[in-house]
């Protein structure tokens, strides 16, 4: 049996427990006792729903909350704003005032269109998320961004705001598919990578249990993952610097994933190719030695991640999805370069004709 | 000639200065020392762009501001997400970053799209305020309400989001159709009603000069009315208490123009025949006596303000209507009303049936 740990979020009158552990979408009280008010909306999708919304259901009864939910269409494609627009439909009709409280269930998506629709309703609503992906429980549910994608960018449109609670309930993962599974493995090698070479070297060593989904692992690195972005997270809430090194990889990998079509590639292997390409960069720099890029090729195969970008994206098509990249600032792409295992640098110091071979070659 | 002012909100680190004089749009320096990046995005309508865009593309010019503007179509009725998504189209295709800067140069309804969409555009961009209409300069200046409206209901959707700055040039209203002079007038006599008796009765001794467009007068109309607004922003800047008495006649004042349909009636005359309401109701439950009434009708009709709900109205409507205002929480609507000139509350303690024959006979 996986250990439960909580892990407090400290950002002052928007501080936030982390539950993280097997079971805990069974124990009611973790959910209501982060609701003020008497009602709820639950935003999930068409695939979570069968799974896991009658646990949430059973809570909410158990508590004597009205209820409402709303199940989206499941991929990166529906993060638009006609999926917010659709919730806040929901609301208005079925008359949830001020003191409502949105429950994401589900994963990345879900959280993301949930909390951008909790921080506009009514100029904002309390939202709790249960992310029910490695990649959620890992990722978006520490830091408060939220958004959705706009046809002509990633996240272009959105906000910080914090959740009530996050319940990440290990056991939701059991009926993850491998290859997300694999894509929520990208983040958490991350964390390895930018901030704690020591985590990187645990993961080489438990890589074949956590694929194994073993519950105990598993548990142990979303806690790292989820301490590790919490504490860059409270240094810098929105994003004025240091925060920015947890983009390793993604502006790479959010221009795959525009030019490719959301939903074609996931987030997390896109965000893998982007880390192997940072390394590439960052090699070329002369700021790592190989070794640094093979151990981390090698650690992404196993997890059946992908490590090279599309065959058919040409530079130019790099070129125009990474300017209107957010970090893009006065026309200059910044990059998450990394110094070493463990530290990464955010910076547009880079040699432009380096960038141009590792577009081509890589 | 009108005294300039500057008046500060004071809001922690989201503090911003309010410039209220005659001739001001026209000192580029207020403007542009505001902007820190290279580029900006002025959002107007198809009425006020004739008027007063070139003076601010010739503030941008001076500074070499790289800057694209887009005019929307005039009233309430486009403050809808589809004109958000119009500015994020253009902010996306002229690749405005992270650094850019949106400037509402309209009235009341420029103001809150061009704030919202500042609010959401890349989790946040700056933006700047320069209204042009007495509404927007008594009102929207200050408070940092942001958001469109939803079909089902006003300003259901939106974000707190403070300005970086407000230009307030008094000789802007020398174009106002005196309708929405007027209509100004109305929020401007709401800040007697619920804070300050003097200013009230100031009010009642200049009105006359204020209905003529007296520059001196309503610099000074517009200086008490935004210090009036800061005093209560400051204290509950998300509106959890005291911030609610800004509401006086908006509950009603909502009704009227969610069930008329938006644009019909302008938001001032709906809040001045809903502040009659307002006082009706307070009338009824003792609170107030009938001189106070008669006072805020006489007051009211010298700025040719309809102090009387449209006659085709039923309860059942201003019911419905009611029911999703955002002061209403868990069924119970609370009202703004007064227990004293220059002294409102807020509550949802007051008889039901008086609420009735206040519905029905005003």
């Amino acid at each position: 049996m996986a250990s439960n740990h909580t892990l407090s979020v400290d950002l002052g009158d928007r501080s936030y427990p982390i539950y993280i552990g097997s079971g805990l979408i069974h124990q009611p009280e973790l959910l209501t006792s982060h609701i003020r008010g008497h009602s709820a909306l639950i935003v999930t999708n068409t695939t979570v729903a069968p799974l896991y919304l009658n646990a949430i259901e059973n809570s909410l009864n158990s508590a004597g909350i009205r209820y409402n939910s709303i199940k989206l269409d499941d991929g990166e494609q529906y993060k638009t704003i006609e999926s917010v627009m659709a919730i806040i439909e929901i609301l208005l009709t079925e008359r949830h005032d001020r003191q409502t409280t949105l429950i994401a269930l589900g994963g990345g998506v879900v959280g993301d269109i949930a909390g951008f629709t909790a921080s506009i309703y009514q100029r904002g609503v309390h939202f709790i998320q249960v992310p029910t992906t490695l990649l959620s429980q890992v990722d978006s549910s520490v830091g408060g961004k939220t958004g959705v994608n706009h046809p002509l960018g990633k996240n272009m449109i959105g906000a910080f705001y914090q959740p009530q609670c996050v319940i990440a309930d290990t056991s939701t993962l059991s009926t993850l598919p491998d290859r997300e599974l694999s894509a929520g493995l990208a983040e958490v090698i991350k964390y390895g990578l930018i901030y704690d070479a020591s985590f990187f070297s645990w993961l080489e060593q438990n890589i074949s249990g956590l694929m194994q989904k073993d519950n105990s692992l598993l548990a142990e690195a979303i806690l790292v993952s989820c301490q590790t972005k919490a504490e860059i997270v409270q240094q810098d809430e929105r994003e004025s610097g240091i925060r920015a090194i947890l983009n390793l990889g993604h502006t790479f990998g959010h221009a795959i994933e525009t030019t490719m079509g959301y939903g074609n590639w996931l987030h997390g292997e896109a965000v893998a190719t982007g880390m192997v390409m940072a390394c590439d960069l960052s090699l070329r720099q002369g700021w790592i030695d190989d070794s640094v890029r093979q151990r981390c090729i090698s650690l992404l195969k196993k997890c059946s991640l992908p490590v090279s970008p599309p065959p058919d994206m040409g530079i130019d098509q790099y070129m125009d999805a990474m300017a209107i990249d957010k970090k893009t600032v006065n026309g200059t792409i910044k990059f998450i370069l990394l110094e070493a295992l463990g530290k990464a640098i955010v910076t547009s110091d880079y040699d432009p004709e380096l960038l141009v071979q590792t577009l081509s070659e890589c």
